[in-house]
C-alpha cells in the first residue's frame, strides 16, 4: 500500500477497504504520513465523502490510536449520548443521572462550546471545584461506582482525531459528514459505551438548519455505528428557540437541577424523556410508556437528584452550593426584555441569542478563553405564545460587560412578533430510529 | 485574507481573485504557508477547477516567484512551441532554427521524457557535449546572438512551480487541467517569449487520448495565454503512430539533421510546416501559403540548417559529428521486424512502442536516471499502408540488453494488420486556432 494511491482513489470516488484506512490513520499517527498527504486526504474525503462502512474503518483506526476504557463489550447497559449542539441544551446534565436512576451505565464524554452553542463541561464547570479533566481510571472509577462520569478528550483518547481536527481546522475541511462522524464516534466509543443515543438538533439554532441535513446526520452517525457492530438510536429534535427557559453556563445548571428535582419545563422534560426512551430501550430495560413512565418516578423519588449529586461530589464539585436552592451564581444585574406590541411570536432568532451570551463574555472566541459562568438569559414567551405589550420576553443575566440598552435591543430584535397566530414548531421531529 | 478562507472559498467551487490567488502562492513560496495548507488547495483545484482567469493568476504568482528573462516585451517576434507530448515527436529540434531563419526568435524552454514519452532535452543531449542546464544569462545570450536558444529549467526560474508539482506528485493532484496548464506555463514564459504556439497530441501514443480531451488542453492553454495578455495559438495534431519515421534519442536527432536539410519525412515536415506557419502568423511575418513556403525555401537554401548549427555550437555541442552524414550514435545492432501476413495496418499501438524504448534503456523509469540514447526504431510502415508476408515494418536500433526474440516479438505485437483496408488517420486534425 501506498499513501497517494490512497489519496488518488478517494479522489477519484473509489470506496476504500478497511485496510487502506487503517493503514492510513495508522501512517499518519506515527508520523509516517506527513500532514500534507493527510490533508490532500481529508479534502478529497470532502468532495467525494464515505460510506457507512469506511467512516466505521476511519473511526475503528482513529479509536484505536489511543487508549480505550472496557467496562464489558457484552453489556448493553453502557450507554452514552450525543447531540449535535443548539441553545439551552442541558439535556445530558440531566439525562446522565437519570439513566443510572434507571438501571444503565453512563461513560459518558462531552464537549466545550462550538461555534454559537454551549458545551457540557463549560456548564459543569459553573459547579465550584467540579473536574471535567479526570483521568482514564478516574473516569472508570467514576462509571463503576456511581453509574456515570461526564468528562473531557484526554490526550490519551483517539489522538488521531485530535491530530486530524487541528488539521481540518486549518485546511477547509471541517464540514465534512464523515469526518465529523468519525471524530465524535472515535471518542465516544473510547469512553467505553456499547451504544449511543443521537439528540440531532435541527433548526436556526442548530448546525442543521433543515429537516434534511438533519436526517442524513442521523442516518450517517446510525449507519456507521452498526458497521461498527455498536447499538445505536437517533432522534431529530427542534432548535428554533432554546430549549427548556435557561441559557448560559450557571443558569442551566440552576434549571437542570430543577428538572432532576421534578421541576424542569415542559419542553426540556419532553426531550430528555424521549432520549431517555431510546437509552432504556437500547438498554433492554423498558419501552414507550413504561420508559416514560420509569423516568417520571426516578425524579419522584429523588433517586435521579442524588446521582446528580454522588456524581458532582465524586468529580470535585461542591454539592452544597447545588443544595442551597438558589442561583448558583447569580450575574450583576438582571434587564428583562419586554415586547413592543401585542401579537404572536413568530419566530426567535437562536442562532443570534447563542451569538450574543459569547458576547457577553458567556462563551469563547479563541480556544482556552475563560468564560463568565453566571451571564445568560431565561426565556418566558416562546414560539406561538401571544404577547401583550410590556409583556416579558426575558431576563438577560448581565455582568454589565455590555450596555442595558445594547443588551434589551439585540436580545428584543431576536423575537420576530406578528399579528396574526402562529403554529408551534413540533418539538419531536423525527421520532425513534435504532437498532433496538 | 487568509489561507483557509481562501481554501474554503475554491472547496466551495467559488471564484478567487487575482489577489487571493497572488497571496496564496507568495505564501507557499516564501514559507509562510505550509505543505499541507497547499495541498488542500490543490486537492480542493483539483475538484472544481479554475477558471482561465483564475488560472492566469496562478501562472502569473508562479512565474513572478522566480527569476525571469525579458526580451521585449512589446516584439511580436519572440515565440516558443510547446508539445503535449508523443512518440517521435522531434518537431521542436526543427521548428526552432527554421523559425530563426524565417525572422523569429525562439526563447525555448524544455523538458525531459514524461512517462512514455521522450523529452527534447534527452534528445538534444545525443549530441557529444551539447549542454541543456544553460544559466539564465548563457541563455540569453545565446536567443540574442543566433535567435534560438532550447535549454531545461533552471532553481531559478518559477521555484513555486518546482515546489508545487513535487507536492502534487506526493498528493494525488498531478492529473489537474489548471494545474498542468499553470506549471506548462509559468516555466515557459519566464524565459521571455510573448506567444506560445500548442501542438496537443491526440491519440493512442498521446496523453490526450480522444479529440475532446486534446480540446479541452488547447482551449484552456489558449483561453489562459489570453487572459495574461500572450498571443496564442493550438493545433491538434495526430498521435496514432509515431511521427515520421525516427523514435529514439539519436535517431531522432539524425531525422531532424535530415529534415533541416530538407529530406524530412511528409508527415513531420507537414507538421512542422503547419505549427511553423502558426509562429510566423503569431509573429506577423507570413500567413498560409506564404508562411509554407518561406520555411521550404530557408530549409532549401540551408540557412535553417546553419541556424541549427550555430545553436549546437554554442551549446556546447559536436557540430563534427552532425556534419559526417551518417548515424551520430549506432547502436549494436539492427534488427528486423516483418509482417506473419499480407494484409493492411489498422493501428499501431503507440504508447506500448514508447513503453519498448524506455525498456531498451532509452528513457527513464525513475527521475536521474541515465539513458543510452543509440536505442531505438525505425519505422517503415504507417497506418492504412499494404503490406505483403515477409515486408520489413520497422528496424529496431537494440544494445542487445533485451533479446532479439523478444524486441521482435513485443514490437511486431504492436501492429494490428487485417485484410480489409483502412482510412490513414487525419494528421492535422485541428487546424490554427490563435490570437493572431
Amino acid at each position: 500500500m501506498n499513501p497517494v494511491e490512497i489519496i488518488i482513489s478517494k479522489r477519484d470516488g473509489k470506496e476504500l477497504s478497511g485496510e487502506e484506512i487503517k493503514y492510513f490513520i495508522e501512517g499518519y499517527t506515527s508520523g509516517n504520513i506527513p500532514d500534507y498527504q493527510m490533508s490532500a486526504f481529508l479534502m478529497a474525503v470532502y468532495h467525494k465523502s464515505m460510506t457507512a462502512d469506511e467512516t466505521a474503518a476511519l473511526t475503528t483506526a482513529m479509536l484505536e490510536s489511543g487508549e480505550k476504557i472496557v467496562f464489558d463489550s457484552q453489556d448493553k447497559k453502557y450507554i452514552d449520548k450525543h447531540s449535535s449542539g443548539g441553545i439551552g441544551d442541558k439535556v445530558s446534565i440531566i439525562l446522565a443521572p437519570l439513566m443510572v436512576a434507571c438501571g444503565l451505565k453512563v461513560p459518558m464524554l462531552s464537549g466545550r462550546g462550538l461555534g454559537h452553542t454551549g458545551g457540557t463541561l463549560d456548564k459543569l464547570e459553573s459547579i465550584p471545584g467540579f473536574r471535567t479533566d479526570l483521568s482514564m481510571e478516574e473516569f472508570k472509577t467514576g462509571v463503576d461506582s456511581i453509574g456515570c462520569a461526564i468528562t473531557g478528550q484526554t490526550p490519551q483518547i483517539a489522538p488521531a482525531d485530535r491530530k486530524m481536527y487541528a488539521l481540518r481546522d486549518v485546511t477547509g475541511a471541517v464540514e465534512s459528514v464523515p469526518l465529523i462522524c468519525g471524530s465524535i464516534l472515535s471518542k465516544k466509543f473510547a469512553a467505553g459505551p456499547n451504544s449511543i443515543v443521537f439528540d440531532i438538533k435541527c433548526g436556526n439554532g442548530a448546525f442543521m438548519k433543515t429537516i434534511e441535513q438533519a436526517k442524513q446526520l442521523g442516518r450517517s452517525l446510525f449507519d456507521i455505528c452498526r458497521a461498527m457492530n455498536k447499538g445505536a438510536a437517533y432522534l431529530i429534535t427542534d432548535m428554533n428557540q432554546p430549549l427548556g427557559k435557561a441559557a448560559g453556563n450557571a443558569l442551566e445548571i440552576d434549571e437542570s437541577s430543577a428538572a432532576l428535582r421534578g421541576k424542569g419545563p415542559d419542553d426540556l422534560m419532553q426531550v430528555v424523556f424521549s432520549l431517555g426512551e431510546c437509552m432504556l430501550r437500547l438498554g433492554e430495560i423498558a419501552e414507550k410508556e413504561k420508559a416514560i413512565q420509569l423516568q417520571k418516578e426516578k425524579i419522584a423519588d429523588g433517586s435521579a437528584y442524588e446521582k446528580f449529586m454522588k456524581m458532582t461530589a465524586y468529580q470535585g464539585g461542591d454539592t452544597a452550593c447545588l443544595e442551597k436552592n438558589k442561583p448558583l451564581k447569580p450575574a450583576r444585574k438582571v434587564i428583562s426584555v419586554k415586547s413592543n406590541k401585542a401579537g404572536y411570536i413568530r419566530s426567535i432568532d437562536t442562532y443570534r441569542l447563542g451569538r450574543l451570551i459569547i458576547e457577553m463574555g458567556g462563551g469563547r472566541t479563541t480556544v482556552g478563553q475563560p468564560i463568565d459562568h453566571s451571564v445568560g438569559f431565561i426565556i418566558h414567551k416562546n414560539i406561538a405564545d401571544k404577547v401583550d405589550e410590556n409583556d416579558i420576553l426575558m431576563d438577560i443575566y448581565s455582568n454589565a460587560k455590555l450596555s442595558d440598552e445594547y443588551l434589551a435591543e439585540a436580545f428584543y430584535s431576536c423575537f420576530e412578533i406578528v399579528d396574526q397566530d402562529v403554529q408551534p414548531p413540533e418539538l419531536i421531529k423525527l421520532k425513534y430510529r435504532g437498532t433496538g
